[in-house]
């Protein structure tokens, strides 16, 4: 491994073809905030994947197009060289491109919207940052949501975007609870996973154990937090009765798993305290999930991974006087003890 | 008094016990920017009182419970020590305690969840007011409207927390204005005092003349400006034919009687024409109020205050150069003239 | 012209009543970044016009009751006296005064709410100039749209202020595409200049016409950009298939004109690659505008300038550090070249 990686790093020096396929799968990496171009390849084949046993090509192939546009954008608007080459103009990009496939009609006119909206991803990603770096924030995936949210939301005054697969628009409506006791264990397991998967809009156990493989191969603790955070979000989802259909698809596990890993071991110093505070940020989540859910009903958007992103946001920002913390590879942060 | 108060504070000092529960009262106390126990202990006799009228002791307990939640997570997260022991982190906390079982039903669910979102809020207050600082602007009582947001808009998703109090999500119907000759005026009267304890979503009159004596024995200003900001309301709604139900229960009356005081006595310096700019903000205060019961309907959840956030934060910040004034005692920035 | 443009400056530099109407004029211009008081008069001139062909003297006497509150406010709070000069204090209310008497019936409570609005105008205008300020990028329209959300959406909770001319709240329905060949090209030629009307919510091709020319006598660059935003807003929507009446009246055309221009000419220097740039922002706006359509509808308010707002902060945002360019006549950013 250590000889493949060494032999990768030299060809990507050279520069070229293969320094923009490194970047681009340090992109998705990213979208679990790993730098790292392996653990990038085995999420994209986790998207693949999945779009393959659910017959749906145009999310792998629009997952591809996103990512290499938003990264072209930002060559083209000459963007910090190191940001670049860790993969941060490319995460936001590749969500987008799995999102619009996802949520609307495989119509001719959905592909321009995707290139379009994945460019302007990486706009939004330069505003973004350039805010909350104010308060020494990153931008997270909010870039994504801020973007794909204009796009789906346009998709109900466009006659030629079909929307498919999100509720029509609706008021809130009372949700009945599931008994506890008739939940499957088994089932439960199932959506443990899922719930991972679902940070790329994917409900396919299978995929969840290709995302956890790319996360162990970079860092053991984001696997370990990822599979922490899932959990409080299933638990959280199952005792307080959310709709039990969300609960099976994974959809109250995907934004507590980012919660997590984000406060447990990457922008925080990994400690017993630290693990405490990221697991009361995940369980929050779990509430910022129902919340968004209830509030865009009306409008007939997902939530994404706004709760995510609003919940890590709320808890970074008191810290960060005290305990600046770069982007970095996760592993300097584990060396140092606190 | 004042020998009390010495007496008082000298216990204070020997820390312990007595200081907790200084640190407390102070925090409820600070909901109306009173930096003062006694006043927090009045304003903590009128929620008991309200609670026992209407009896719904879970408010009284909640209330309590919400307030030592939201101090201790303080306390644990080691903030500041100045903003701690005025109180600046119960504030939000006793809101948060009082709001969640006024307006969901009082099932076992209810109280991790207020017991959450009493911790979540000292975070969101930490978070905020490092936002705000930027532009040398206060919080408020932002985090409090933000966090219950959150856990009331989920309880849309929970099914096993019940929504009680609150109209269900609809869409704004026109309302029918009442004839302003039909208002009685001492019905009008009840109104004017309920309208200065919604502030703590009482609607009580006898609890609001505990809450002015309350603020009194701190400030003769600030309850001079709460009677003022919400005999604005109260007019600005009866002539703009507000729902008369709104105002009878001084809906209309607690957001802009706190913008007035704290634009009026609290952040700038008292004047003719910093009064004169406190009313041009009660007032639009209740044009926003009647904007967020609009905007919030669809969603099902009332507006707590934001409208005295949204607009206080628009009127402080053009003159936070120029008139930089910390959260001081009131009785300091009455001294000095301008 | 050189000559009377002298002698007006020569009158407007002995203060008085005539310095008094030149900012106000200035302060019409602005709408779309013209500091010129010429330009200013052409577009009143443009309003006028519009309400006597629609019968609706009212807006006429909005905008000027407007305009003139929001200057006469940003006097007495001794307001930044460069801006005040440059009519940076009557963009805002002249667009509050013409957008009142539009949506809500000209009922009595309709003038002090104008009023009240104007004037508030000019202080969240000094707000979120102050916030923006933190990354170098101007208000935009912004304080027009947020002050007048709340004007339009407290009328919901008010049963003395009538809306009118807005559809009543409802969720967001499925838009009928039209055929792209059933549109008749004469008709489309109108709604492009309707487009750049409707800045100041007229639907009126000869006060199009007007506008263009008040921009012609300060800066033709700004027509042009002007005349190819609204026609990419035009374009978009008829490929999307957006609502034929929304496109008829020149809806999707305003908000685009106003970021090509922002974008274009007035922020960035002008250049092929910035064009391109404006390009995309403008393209961007159009799917910004179905966006916000979609999502104020269960609210029952009109968009405003808010994708233009939106759309051109995101694509300013990145690039303030590297191309700083001050609110400056626009002829003098044209003659640097990149």
């Amino acid at each position: 491994m250590t000889g493949g990686a060494t032999n990768w790093n030299g060809l990507v020096e050279r520069g070229g073809a293969v320094r923009f396929i490194d970047i681009n799968l340090r992109g998705v990496g990213q979208v679990f905030f790993q730098n790292n171009p392996l653990t990038g390849l085995l999420f994209l084949a986790a998207i693949v994947w999945s779009a393959y046993a659910a017959k749906t090509p145009a999310i792998a192939v629009g997952a591809v197009v996103g990512l290499v546009v938003s990264t072209t954008t930002a060559i083209l608007l000459r963007s910090d060289a190191t940001s670049l080459r860790q993969g941060l103009f490319g995460f936001n990009g590749v969500l987008v491109g799995v999102a619009v496939p996802t949520f609307l009609a495989p119509v001719p006119a959905m592909w321009p919207l995707l290139v379009l909206g994945a460019a302007v991803s990486t706009v939004v990603m330069l505003a973004v940052s350039k805010v909350m770096k104010s308060w020494g924030t990153p931008a997270l995936t909010f870039p994504f949501v801020l973007t794909t949210w204009f796009l789906i939301l346009s998709a109900h005054s466009f006659g030629r975007l079909p929307i498919d697969g999100i509720a029509p628009p609706h008021l809130p409506q009372a949700v009945e609870a599931f008994p506890i006791v008739d939940f499957n264990a088994a089932l439960l397991g199932v959506s443990w996973i899922k719930g991972v998967a679902q940070v790329f809009l994917i409900d396919n156990w299978v995929a969840g154990l290709l995302i956890l493989l790319g996360l162990v191969v970079s860092s053991v603790w984001a696997a370990v937090f990822a599979l922490l955070g899932s959990a409080a979000g299933l638990a959280g989802a199952v005792l307080l009765g959310a709709a039990v259909s969300d609960i099976d698809a994974g959809l109250y596990g995907f934004s507590p798993a980012l919660t997590a890993i984000a406060l447990g071991c990457v922008f925080y110093q990994l400690s017993w305290r630290v693990a405490l505070f990221a697991l009361l940020g995940a369980v929050f989540t779990v509430i910022v999930q129902g919340a968004l859910d209830a509030a865009l009903a009306p409008v007939g958007i997902p939530t994404f991974t706004a709760p995510f992103v609003f919940v890590t946001w709320l808890f970074l920002l008191p810290r960060a006087d005290f305990e600046p913390h770069r982007h970095e590879p996760i592993e300097r942060a584990l060396l140092k003890d606190k």
